[in-house]
């Protein structure tokens, strides 16, 4: 077999990446070194302007090349309704949908006892200060809907129960192209409970 | 949306990926740029040094950090005997079942009308260089088992049909683990012609 070499290394690295394997990492690694001059450069000269400029806005906790982010500076925006998120993976998928306008707030995490996630890690308090500041009439939250963000959801609620804004919660029930035949017994309730008028 | 940003950038270069998509590059960005100074850094810094040292083994077309590349300039191998392949990717894939320890030569494609492959753009007077310098007592002719893999098979046949040395040819057959019910019926007729004493 051969010795370990930089393509090995190059290899073991992008297997260790989410949802690849050692396979897929192959696959992409001759995809890179059949064209080095190209295709290599390419992704090294972004990963690099990546890492110089890759920080955390100081507002609302998004990764972006600067600070504030975009999200945050951008004047066009509802300024009176802030989502609370989990991760930033979060924000970017509200993002994509198109559907919302306003600012957001990165929480960090979810309350887990597994992970050993408490109160004290998430950005709460930060949330309030800009709530305060923002003059905010709606804190949309928008956890995710597991154990962990429905525990985190309730949480957030009771702290900032003495605010005078208005709570919300994204709406649970069937996913759209759902069949009810696939969906669990949980969805399937809640979407029962939360039926609207037609 | 947001503009088109570095982050942005980076996503779509990977997902321009073979195997990858919009989704998961947003996942490995992600998980980059969560941890920018061991993750984003480590993976720059392969592939920086990977990108410097980058070679075409001049001996049998490898992809390696060296030239002659780590297989070639290993003296414990069997230097009567070349496997001719059609791809690095072969090359490696043979290297990774481990059964073969001789020397390789990468053809660097096969033979094909709709993809405009012919026979000078493989690397064939080289091979048959090789195999003159080194007395080759066997060629194994280890091209993929498709149309084109076998169409380059009897060309390199007859190209070296003058040479002394024996040419062999990977054996075709059912698949470790293979199913009757699952293969296509030219496997299942090449195993049917190709039977094997018991």
């Amino acid at each position: 077999m051969k010795s370990e070499s930089d393509i090995d290394k190059l290899i073991y690295l992008f297997s260790k990446l989410p949802g690849l394997g050692s396979r897929s990492a192959r696959r992409i690694v001759l995809h890179l070194l059949q064209d080095p001059d190209v295709r290599l450069k390419n992704l090294i000269d972004i990963l690099s302007t990546t890492k110089e400029n890759i920080t955390t806005c100081g507002i609302c906790g998004n990764l972006d090349s600067s600070d504030p982010c975009n999200i945050c500076s951008d004047t066009s925006r509802m300024t009176d309704v802030i989502a609370v998120v989990e991760t930033v993976a979060d924000l970017w998928a509200m993002e994509r949908s198109g559907v919302y306008r306003g600012y957001y707030h990165v929480l960090g995490g979810a309350l887990s006892a597994a992970k050993g996630t408490n109160p004290e890690s998430l950005r709460l308090p930060a949330l309030m200060k800009r709530c305060m500041e923002l003059d905010v009439q709606e804190v949309i939250i928008a956890t995710n809907s597991t154990t962990e963000g429905q525990t985190t959801a309730f949480y957030i609620t009771e702290y900032l129960k003495d605010c005078k804004f208005h709570i919300s919660r994204l709406a649970s029930g069937i996913p759209m192209g759902g069949e009810l035949d696939y969906l669990d017994e949980g969805t399937l309730s809640a979407a029962f409970s939360l039926r609207q008028p037609f």
